[in-house]
């Protein structure tokens, strides 16, 4: 079991650095909004995460690499003191990209001979599981963060494509019953915290589509003026759009009289029956209101998840992002992991191209305020009857 | 029944003004904050909306008071056109408090006719109570904002004093079982349109606090360090707290080592027994973390309502502010009363010493931003099982 | 002595009270950006003044009207202790203009008193000057403001009009010799501490308009593109421009095609033979660039000052607000009332149609931020040689 | 004459990558604050203004190296076409180092072959020359831009030293009599245009300081509470002083109950006989008025800049930066370089140890806004009689 759990820990520590082959250095540093964070800063995060909450714990004899990277790569875990400001991450020139990459060989030799002796133990496993989960979830945020450097740089650099799949023509209503159904997840193999208190929900019927919007569909949209009238918006909304001057998905610009696309190869031409991406939750509700439909609640999309095709992108629920009942915080800086942060998000369900693989499961609770649309985002519809 | 609606119409509409009489001229005029109008604004607004949704449609012959009033005391709805910025309301000395009253005299003659004639219209009686409730809601905002413009006068000037009962020494815990529950509102009687779209929920069986928590238990709260702990909240509530440098809740004053409260008769001691009062959900909600409970969500705080002493606070629920499954956004200017707010916002429950009189119903889905705590607002605690 | 200097302190504190006598108890209290003062505000705190800065140390039986007035009449002297942010100035309902009028009652029964008792004490008289002279500058703020709050009321109600003159139709220039001259005020008669330290100026020959730039001059410049392009003007002056979207003076209004001014009578035609007014040094400084020619230093405008035709409007200077040489602050908080100013300022010199009677002199010099353009402001133009 | 040039253009574009030989790829892309420039952006930007403003003009042939650096690399020539929002500047990855030290072999390829070429012609000579002195600027903003993102890194990482001169223990005062001076720029040899217009001042009789003031003295400020004292300061730096937070030069930290310094090498002791490092104006003033003295004005200074021991700091004066008398702009984009700056900023005379070779003179006019200190900047004291 150390070995499985340490070729685990292998393969999950180099896709990252997998992911950051393509970059230049420059590109490994720079922070164009407050919410993309520069890709050394993911390398050196994830990595402080097991020196800060392995190592330190498991190892007595373990040199931490830098004393001062603890101010640096501490992401937002109060328990574990003071940290650069968020927004201040690519002002930060040190440390290079080069000694970062020192730090996880440094961190990543302290860990094999860790898993290699104590590799046994449950409560270790368990934390190693929890830190290469983390790890996974930066991962997606290093491909959105790549393309959004990338994306917003005049130049417009090609980098790494990633494969998405076609859509049908048209889409499928699927039908579900009302009753009483159980979400959540029953706490076999790995789940974050969030998705533990399993519970009964009461649900209405309703149909949903089987497919996700495709960029044909929401080009409509964008056609039939739903961009410019606010009575499918929220006020909040409709407040982003008029202050953003928003009149299409991120990456899309307008070029001598069409709509293009910025797919990490350039500016290329809208793939029409692709999945619709990068819209926010106020864009994702206003298409489904200007259609007289829904977005599904988490629980609905749940129910529903087995006869979905669904993994391309992170569908924007109708639901906050609030516990489950009977939800506790864990003790010490994990249980700063999920909790404080229900309030003022949104639910997303599925998983995008951009996850890892193995990193998706139908109980997953991912979660982004309503205006953010940088990640791998779209929608599919209810109707509730 | 024109003479009973009359009768209604004349009672609510007295009872603004009556809100109203203790204030000199300049106190109609202010708005210290964003989120707080001007009194003399809201009794404009409130006459306005009679005169765009009632009389224009139902009285020909109607002469408009003034027609750039709809420019001055339109609020959000978007239908009906452009606006005063809502942070310029306090920057008006014109109309003046005469010529609004003069307005109100106006208006009130023009519905008197109209109710005479036509007061048997259903659709026509469904506004006028449409109108007459946004009303009553305007009366809870008046005494709200009245509140917040003495209370920050450095002179901390009395005014009209409302009264609040006494809570028991001790809480007494009720306990519901699980079950499959009906909550919403069946749609006899008035009702908003957020509260139609009955439905069943599943509950897990808990334990609710049959009062509201008092000032007593909320200064423990304080005492023990509540309020300089990140433990407690959500990360953005930290963030408020650090911000705002928020020590306890609004109006209250530490002056020479104890704490005193400002309850529009100057600054008193502190009503131990009293509910607390003024918290925004960020602090409802780390109190409720620093005792390991938590706030009910409003299906748990609807079932168990006929059980509860309330009615002194609005009481954060963990529900966020979101639609009934099925809900529909009404057609034209009216579907803004609602549902475009349906975003960022926490559902309160029950009803405050503030509201008018008739207009509380267990089904009441009240809404404000998680920061907000101008209102009255405390909260009660849930044992979840 | 005494006599006449109670008749001098009775006349201009009575002529305060009578520019505001056409307001509406609202007009006294709002503040629709921060600098504009509520007239209430301008009201206490000239009588404040009086009581804080004569009656305290020359009166010892004098009763402060209200202990907490210091707190909110105060406008920036630190020596005297803390003060109402300015910005909350027109979130204050209270106190009311009924008791700021009595405060004011108070404060000149008391000066009467000190007045006829202590009226020939030289140190007396120069510090009760100072104070007349300070409520006269508020007397023109009082004017600026009060247009302010009508002229951005969206019914713009009318006011009492200020009489204006007409300009020849063509300017003349004037000739000045190269030379050096004597600028700055012989300490003869009143005058503010910043016009002290007369000194010598060596000023190169130059030509000077005798009639300030006219409103028919100015069009020329926005029909000309003026406001379009940035080659005429400073860069922040140009960032200005477009952040504010500005487009004519202040107070102009485009109605169907043409321009018209609100003049406190409502919108009118702009009178094409008086001096343009109500522009940021900004656009004064772009039109003498557009011209090809220059705004006059505050020398060249003091040496030529006799011949000028000037007191309609202040006219914006290419000098900034610096000390004379030889400038020394006064000790204690009347050092406060010039010197600390001096830094990010224009110097504006000459007089306005708002300026009380009795107050403008050819050494005045007033100062404002090159953005600020709610006072009477116009220019005229110099040719260097 | 040609060799000559190309000597001392290669000299000069050499200088620039000589400075930034020590930094590590990253640190050539931040920009912590508006005001500090990555240094890949100024190697990009010098290079673009030989493209822009001589080769496209002189060189018919010359291939633009990539047409998206002109927006990239424009600094604020509105003349020149839209151009990246400066705070972006540090948002950009791209181009590369390695692609901007391309674009430097570039054009200083097509530059050698011009100036062999036509290095005779007399205003392609004074272009260049102006060139390589804009050059020559960014390359003391590069020295101060390096210093700052090194210095506001967490690791303060060491970067090269800057030597600086020791004073004497004692300052000197040198009296300089009263009388007419000329100031300004002859026009022989290399200057830029605000230095032109060379004219007449009056002078009263003043004593000036031979040394700029010391470490040593701008502690016993500090220790005399001068940062807590608002009777020093003007109003607006007061207000910069406590919003933020100010207590000490740019680069003092106050570690274990003293006073230390970053100057590159990491943190050391204030050396106390070096000149004052890194003031603003507010700061320069304030001491000035702490000694009850005065700051020169910049005639002041360049009359006795013969006498003076100058060169270590930009020295703040007390003139804002305004046009001398009969100053023109120059027409096109060239014409933007200075004019368009000469209001809200104060004048500094000297040079600093961080000035290249070259390019000092006593006529130089330096500017920047009052709060600025990033700089290399100290002061020197005038008592005027």
């Amino acid at each position: 079991m150390p070995n499985h759990l340490l070729k685990y820990y292998q393969q999950v520590r180099a896709r990252s650095e997998e992911i950051c082959a393509p970059l230049q250095t420059e590109d490994y540093v720079v922070q164009p909004v407050a919410e993309v964070s520069p890709p050394k800063w993911h390398l050196g995060h994830t990595s402080w995460f097991f020196e800060t909450f392995v190592l330190a714990d498991y190892q007595p004899d373990y040199q931490v690499f830098n004393d001062q990277f603890n101010y640096i790569f501490n992401s937002y875990y109060e328990t574990v003191g003071k940290r650069v400001v968020r927004t201040d991450r690519g002002n930060l020139s040190r440390p290079t990209v080069k000694e970062i990459y020192a730090y996880r060989a440094h961190v990543n030799q302290a860990m094999q001979k860790l898993i290699l002796n104590q590799g046994t133990d449950a409560k270790l496993v368990k934390l190693i599981t929890l830190g290469l989960q983390h790890e996974q979830q930066h991962q997606e945020l290093l491909i959105t963060d790549i393309k959004y450097i990338l994306g917003h740089n005049p130049l417009l650099p090609p980098c790494t494509l990633l494969t998405d799949s076609e859509l049908p023509s048209s889409n499928t209503w699927l039908t579900i019953n009302s009753g009483l159904y159980t979400i959540g997840h029953s706490g076999q193999g790995f789940c974050f915290d969030n998705e533990l208190c399993q519970h009964k929900v009461y649900l209405n019927p309703f149909q949903i589509q089987k497919h996700p919007v495709s960029n044909v569909e929401f080009l409509q949209f964008i056609k039939a003026g739903g961009y410019q009238n606010f009575e499918y918006w929220h006020s909040a909304g409709w407040d982003w759009v008029q202050q953003n001057k928003i009149t299409a998905p991120l990456y899309w610009h307008y070029v001598n009289g069409e709509w293009r696309y910025y797919n990490t190869q350039g500016l290329t031409q809208i793939a029409l029956n692709q999945a619709v991406n990068h819209i926010s939750y106020y864009e994702a509700s206003a298409y489904a209101q200007w259609k007289g439909l829904s977005l599904p609640t988490e629980a609905q999309w749940e129910v529903a998840s087995e006869q979905l095709n669904w993994g391309q992108r992170w569908e924007w629920t109708n639901s906050a992002y609030l516990p489950y009942p009977g939800f506790k915080k864990l003790p010490g800086a994990i249980g700063e992991y999920n909790g404080k942060f229900m309030v003022n998000q949104m639910v997303l369900r599925g998983a995008s191209i951009a996850t890892s693989p193995g990193h998706a499961r139908v109980t997953y609770r991912n979660f982004f305020h309503p205006h953010e649309r940088w990640q791998f985002m779209g929608l599919r519809l209810v109707r509730n009857q």
